[in-house]
């Protein structure tokens, strides 16, 4: 890589272009293309005239640029207002260029070059990371960002004083607080770092300064130790998986795209669209199929439910991506879902196309995307079955840690059907913006809850989490895919293990989504395997959405006065609400939206446990969402829990209709477990008996397997075998 | 009344008119009009669509008639499915004339006609309306309505012995079962007395029989005791409010538009739809009106959410409506929404009207409706403020007890923002249909929880309910409307009281809805005095719909293990998650959708406490939603309970934005309370000072009030007054 590196390096240490101005998110060309067809595609009519109205409103309004005092509250939202509303006049000013729009830019340009330079740490800081127009300074990278795009439209519009000016005490003061004093956050390969390179890069390039552009490109010491090059090789696993997850995808992917735009319409000659074999274009169709049917991300890591692909930064992603990687028609469908364009010449592309009936259905898939830089720590895998608005989704996570933002959730599973979460992860303890929580930030339980194991869908071990709970410990180690299997519809698995969450403990699961004529849809057979030397007790969650139905567990209920679930790594969060000892398998089920589900699961011989808990305890401020989960929970060495999730039937409430409300599994069980393999047995109510072969371990090929069971041997080949009788 | 009556019942018994068939819901003229314009209407031409698909599947199925077996399994709902699939066969015959719709029909009738007469009471009965094809006889007579339609749009088509065969081993022995046998419930006033005259009126019609049409008309002894029009005279006010509520008025509402469709086709001389001044059109109107803007409606009695104005039986009603009562463009709006037509002559009308454009939104009102046969048994208030896209809706119940699924919730107040629920009535514990949820039938939490009075948004006294939760004691009473004033859309009114809920005990509620240039949304200020001789508890929950964000209120949390609020009445299935003993005013805040609503609240000296709950205690079947409530809780004997809710700001987690989180009420308090009135004054942030003056009980006219407080004395003329500073 260091060639290339060092090629780029020489070519962007040369004179600068003479860029016609808007030089960064828009170009001149943009700008005379929309001149010239400026009724195409209602979309971006509607952006535009979205735009003309708010900055109308602002333009009618005095200008105001306050004292920064608060988190989350007026001042806060006051500065964010501010950026959005020059950055748009900007755009309005290239645009019509009518004055007035730059009158209005420059008068608050004014403002802020007088307080600027008044202004020391936020008085909300927190941490190091404290900013001067906010209490942290990634929303003065935001503000920038913004600000650069409206001083670089109206820049030949200004008179030398006033460039001067500004450049003195805003552009210059701020990008040295970002490049000396916050040295280690510009430098930082993080979300954070590329907000920060590209707020600098954007600020260079309007200043036509080449040196900043280059410290934004290959780091403070220009040797690609850090910058945004740097990022776009760390921050990315070769299939385009951004470390932190989807919900850090959504918001990386941003300044990923506006800057590599700048750098497309400043230096075209450093192919950064093309960087690292396309790695923008694998980042932003891996995020997408990240994301549920109707556009929700999964809330893998720190993850805020709401977001989904309509969020503004997936919008100008999809734009940029739709301009720059051949116009696939598949983005158009997206754009359509967004139902709105990125402001820019792209969004106008994109709704002129879509406008001309080119999208097609973006075609969700079942997809491995590997982790890590080097694509060698683990991953995510996604099995999908059925037709987009009826399909049921399955992912397993077995990356790695993901930065400051990762859960300890080694192997755990999410599930979709069609538009609705049945099998959840909690996402983050956050109301994002909302000032009597916690300042919009964060909230403690977070950490304590959200991040840890029991919160989630897969094994925790003796009550602890993955790892000790220990993100330095964690951040050494990830899960491996064992295999990942898609090739035939009908019988998709995808096997991981992780061997490094727990001393001793071998943790190993393989998943299968099973479609089959006599079941109305896709069943998913889930079996999780745990080795170890000495004896451990291991709790197996399921956090099911959606109202609880019923169960064939004999439980007591604690009905007049209950307790916490345990004392720390989440347990403490969980009210326990029954329990049962019960005779295998159990089942239990739930209705969510217009469908039944229904999990019937078994453990191999030993028995275990059934815990219905409900999230809540140790909850004093009223910020976790009362949702209920089923625990399984079994002792011993080696033990196999072996469970059918099957959605069944359907409901209608107002039409009064219901069918097939309970599941057409009669049992599940384990039939043989050996060192080389798994084999259960799924009995269905209708006769049918259906036994899966799971071997153990890495990919096989075709490597024969034996396990011996239920007075026989299980004989077959490679990773997986299904008998259908 | 008497005289009327007497005239209907002289011409019901002359000679049977020559009406030609099909002749219940359909009628001739109706087919012909299809017939000649069958392209009209994209709705209607879809629901003949649908009804082909259905019967096309059902014409390739084997007939399946089973023995009546189980509550909500496969026999019940083979059974329901068996009488749609008649009655739509029966208009696909009157309609397309192809025999093989008839022949279906015919094959399915003899199966009927070979097990009904070998049947005994249903083997799931319980209680006295045990039926015999289904577990009680409110489906069965649904059953019978239909096919009565099936009957009678194939009678022609029909050999002699068919006929004779079917109406002696079916409708003969049915109409006998169900004015005989169970003779009590045929004349009952009560939906399922309507159901049970509207099925044997229509076999009757069906099989020309007027004696047992006028059996189904006045009653088994056809003096009008009972039978359909003393259901008319009875079940609604004069404002055409059902005495069970909005939900059990979607019901019953089908049953007498059918039946009185069938008269208007049979006995046009009766003026049905005329009868009692249009109590039907009247009743249609009110049920619209007892709708929230997006349909659903409101939850009062035993009544569940997903019921909105999409249900079928309003579809038809609509349509029947629409029909008789002038083509009223407003209920094409609500045709439009329900994005379906009812299969009927009169919903092909809808359906082209609709589609030539004559919609007008329905004009959603402030109204006051009143309870009970005189209109003299209170009733229910209703304010609203906003367009219909962002409207405040306010409802306050007043009434009368509502028959065996009433609750003890007088004075209970919900409120609605746009299509969101703000404060809910919690509705019915059922789930309805789902077999493993009690059959499908009410739960028991229906009876111990949802029917209490601490379920609603009104004061409970020393933890009892209502009338001792008694319903024999609570059908003697209603609570009273003091007045009802929207003449003013800035200043909307209304006023309650109920003097018999407790011995000793009187309590009144006067809610304003106030807009103001100076706040984004109206709010509402709420005062509930109670006044006594003795010493009581009064405990006012507000069970808020949404997250909760936060409350001024220093509370100790139950974070560790929590309990029980209490040990009867309702209270059982509260945990109580906190308490504190507030410094006045309270608030407390929460998010739902994209808005923030707070509560700020303040008591009369003597202070108050302030209960934070969570419903789900003593709920060991899970058949609960853990939905919270926050509790004001006050002692003494003469107490006042002043609150504005306040909706205000916006939120969207997307977007990432967030404007005015905090309300705009710095303070509320109880300025004055004397004999003649209270005075609650309302102090704004921004320093604006309103005095609300509410005279105490009935309406005064113009009479001038007094009372002292606040070292002045307030004097006000009129029922209200309202000071804005």
């Amino acid at each position: 890589m260091l060639p290339l590196a060092l090629a780029i390096i020489a070519a962007a240490t040369a004179a600068p272009a003479q860029t016609s101005r808007p030089s960064l998110l828009w170009s001149a060309a943009d700008v005379e293309s929309i001149r010239n067809s400026p009724g195409n595609g209602p979309l971006f009519t509607a952006a535009l005239q979205e735009a003309r109205a708010r900055v109308e409103q602002a333009l009618a309004r005095p200008i105001d640029v306050p004292v920064p005092r608060d988190a989350g509250g007026y001042t806060h939202e006051r500065h964010k207002q501010n950026y959005i509303e020059m950055q748009l006049a900007g755009i309005l000013y290239a645009v019509t260029k009518e004055e007035r729009y730059a009158r209005f830019i420059r008068a608050m340009l004014v403002q802020y070059a007088g307080l600027y330079p008044t202004l020391g740490d936020h008085p909300m800081k927190s941490g190091e990371s404290a900013g001067r127009l906010f209490w942290q300074t990634l929303n003065e990278t935001v503000w920038l960002v913004h600000t650069a795009q409206a001083y670089d439209c109206i820049h030949d519009w200004l008179t030398p004083a006033d460039r001067a000016s500004f450049e003195k005490n805003i552009f210059r003061p701020m990008t040295k607080f970002f490049t000396v004093d916050h040295v280690r956050e510009f430098d930082r390969i993080h979300n954070h770092g590329t907000w920060t390179v590209t707020a600098v890069g954007l600020a260079g390039y309007a200043m036509r300064d080449r040196e900043l552009v280059a410290k934004a490109l290959y780091g403070t010491k220009k040797n690609q130790t850090g910058g945004f090059l740097r990022q776009m090789d760390l921050l990315f696993s070769p299939d385009g998986y951004y470390t932190e997850g989807p919900y850090y995808f959504r918001y990386a992917i941003m300044p990923f795209m506006v800057f590599a735009q700048a750098i497309e319409n400043n230096q075209p000659e450093l192919k950064i669209f093309q960087y690292r074999d396309a790695i923008l274009k694998k980042a932003v169709y891996s995020g997408l199929q990240l994301t549920n049917v109707d556009g929700a991300f999964f809330p893998l890591n720190d993850a805020l439910k709401e977001k989904s692909f309509r969020s503004p930064e997936v919008v100008l992603a999809v734009a940029i991506a739709y301009q720059r990687y051949g116009g696939d028609p598949a983005l158009l469908s997206i754009a359509q879902k967004q139902g709105a364009v990125a402001l820019l010449g792209a969004g106008h592309t994109v709704a002129a196309d879509l406008a001309g009936g080119k999208a097609v259905p973006f075609p969700y898939a079942s997809v491995d995307l590997s982790d890590g830089a080097d694509g060698a720590q683990g991953g995510v895998g996604i099995l999908r079955a059925g037709p987009a608005h009826d399909m049921l989704t399955l992912a397993m996570k077995y990356t790695g840690h993901g930065l400051s933002h990762g859960h300890y959730d080694k192997l755990s599973i999410l599930m979709y059907d069609a538009g609705n979460e049945i099998l959840q992860d909690y996402g983050a303890a956050r109301f994002i913006n909302v000032e009597s929580k916690f300042g919009g930030r964060y909230l403690p339980e977070t950490k304590t809850w959200t991040m840890q194991t029991i919160a989630h869908n897969t094994v925790a071990v003796d009550g602890q989490s993955h790892y000790g709970g220990m993100q330095k410990v964690s951040e050494r180690f990830h899960a491996d895919r064992n295999y990942f299997d898609a090739s035939d519809p009908a019988l998709q698995v995808m096997s991981a293990s992780c061997s490094t969450a727990y001393s001793g403990v071998f943790m190993e699961r393989t998943l299968a989504l099973l479609s089959d004529p006599k079941n109305s849809k896709p069943v998913v057979l889930d079996i999780f395997r745990i080795d170890s030397d000495a004896e451990h007790q291991y709790d197996l969650p399921f956090y099911y959405v959606g109202q609880f139905l019923a169960t064939n567990v004999k439980y007591a209920a604690h009905v007049e006065q209950q307790s916490a679930f345990g004392t720390g790594n989440g347990y403490q969060h969980l009210w326990l609400e029954a329990s049962g000892i019960p005779r295998s398998p159990v089942n239990f089920s739930w209705l969510q939206g217009n469908r039944y589900y229904t999990v019937t699961a078994a453990a191999d011989s030993g028995g275990m446990a059934v815990d219905f808990v409900r999230i809540g305890a140790h909850d004093p401020d009223f910020n976790l969402r009362r949702e209920g989960g089923v625990i399984l929970r079994a002792r011993g060495r080696d033990r196999v829990f072996a469970s059918v999730i099957e959605p069944h039937g359907s409901w209608d409430g107002n039409a009064e209709f219901s069918r097939d409300a309970y599941g057409q599994v009669q049992s599940v069980r384990v039939a043989g477990a050996g060192p080389e393999g798994t084999v259960v047995v799924i009995d269905w109510k209708d006769g049918r008996r259906w036994t899966f072969m799971a071997a153990h371990g890495a990919a096989s090929g075709t490597a024969g397997r034996r396990v011996a069971g239920d007075g026989r041997t299980f004989d077959w080949k490679g990773n997986y075998s299904l008998e259908r009788k």
